[in-house]
């Protein structure tokens, strides 16, 4: 019920210093595409549940329909993925106006990067930067504490560009993806080598967060939230350490933990 | 430092069933649009702060730039929220595989509705529903217990469509715009009567959010998060009763008090 099928996934649970094998339940990140009366239309990323109010909903908020009695004909195939749609009148999906809007960002109307361009852009990371459990949980209670200077008024993410040692730039943004592009900028702008860096961040592991990771070039993502199966398929095969709910001294280290000094763990 | 300048929004916070009028900061967001040798390329909202550092990581991020020396110039018109970044090389903005991903959706990468199409879609809300403080406790409370279903494995935003009694119709998604789009397509689909109706979110309130909230056509939007100062002005334009920080038996009512029982005030 719910979210449909639930993977469960391996990974090191950290209590302190102590590496613990567990496995559990990832929530899913699942592209739907929708077509148009044929014509390829959008691809979002969303929760496998409710995929027909999910495309009604998704066309009303876009303008494109006003009422349900629009649509001649919805199918499913949830199998792969797709939403067939078509409705009575004739859309020209090309319109700018509209096509600017339909592929997005975050929270779910993201586009299926990892299929589509940006797989050039995404490179496998190879860095040997090592740091140590304590250190983890330092960065964050770090990036908390700096964070406070900022979110009086509630709602804003952080990332930060750290060491092992600690956090060298921080920078806030109601949005997430803002706030790592503020950190990206900054690494191409003063031109920081990366060798030796990780990203601490509020937000959570989708799978456009890992990409940018990825494209921005540090080894290891450091975050408070959770992650999404997708981000953990994609941080598996580009090698980035994924590491999520790091709060006090707990965190879960969700792929290539050998850069944990103490996950003991060759991945 | 930080967020740039922080208005302070006149709302109503309720304490259990006392409303007491307070003055506070509300998060901004700034709308910036972003013009790629001459030509419009991309708006997106953000906090405004780090612009030029946003630019280039945007711009990065979206594979347009790979080093920050491709730029030849960047100037910031950051009264106007407009950056002007001129590339040594030409680029061609209006290909589809770019131009689909620049506009977004929420958390940061989102058209500026207000001032585009959308504004034609938005319709002022009229809605005469009234609730009582407490019934908005309950129906929070509500969504918190029935989230706990889905929420196993972290991250999932929730929206409902509840009267002041109950909710009705919950949804969950990684996203927060699909949890309310499956919201939407619902109401479409049943052609569920709105007159009586409000949508109870876990969400923060952005002005993308707020816009959808317009177009489903409910007057109250309950929010267990913060809102933007961008989306309370829509709010109050659109004529929408939106309540923020929604805890336990605490809410800010930020627009149109009147349809809540206890405020006795005429917004």
């Amino acid at each position: 019920m719910g979210d449909g099928k639930q993977d469960k996934w391996e990974f090191i649970r950290f209590n302190g210093n102590e590496p613990v094998q567990v496995a559990e339940e990832i929530v899913r990140e699942f592209p739907l595409t929708i077509f148009l009366n044929g014509e390829e239309f959008a691809t979002m990323v969303c929760s496998p549940n409710h995929l027909e109010e999910l495309v009604i909903g998704f066309l009303a908020s876009e303008g494109i329909i006003r009422l349900y009695e629009e649509i001649k004909d919805l199918k499913l195939d949830a199998e792969r993925g797709f939403a067939y749609v078509e409705l009575y009148r004739e859309v020209d999906v090309s319109l700018a106006e509209h096509s600017k809007r339909f592929i997005g960002s975050c929270c779910g109307k993201s586009r299926q990067f990892y299929f589509k361009s940006d797989v050039k852009t995404a490179k496998t990371i190879t860095s040997k930067i090592t740091i140590s459990a304590e250190q983890c949980y330092n960065l964050m209670k770090e990036l908390l504490i700096r964070s406070d200077q900022f979110r009086r008024t509630g709602g804003v993410h952080n990332a930060a560009l750290a060491t092992s040692e600690g956090l060298l730039e921080v920078r806030s943004d109601i949005g997430r993806h803002n706030a790592l592009d503020k950190v990206y900028g900054t690494i191409l702008q003063q031109k920081i080598p990366l060798k030796d860096k990780l990203i601490v961040f509020s937000g959570r592991i989708s799978s456009e967060v890992l990409l940018k990771i990825s494209k921005i070039g540090v080894g290891i993502l450091l975050s408070k939230s959770a992650p999404t199966d997708l981000a953990l398929s994609l941080a598996n095969d580009l090698g980035i350490t994924a590491i999520g709910f790091a709060r006090e001294n707990k965190m879960n280290v969700y792929t290539h933990p050998n850069r944990i000094r103490e996950a003991g763990i060759k991945s």
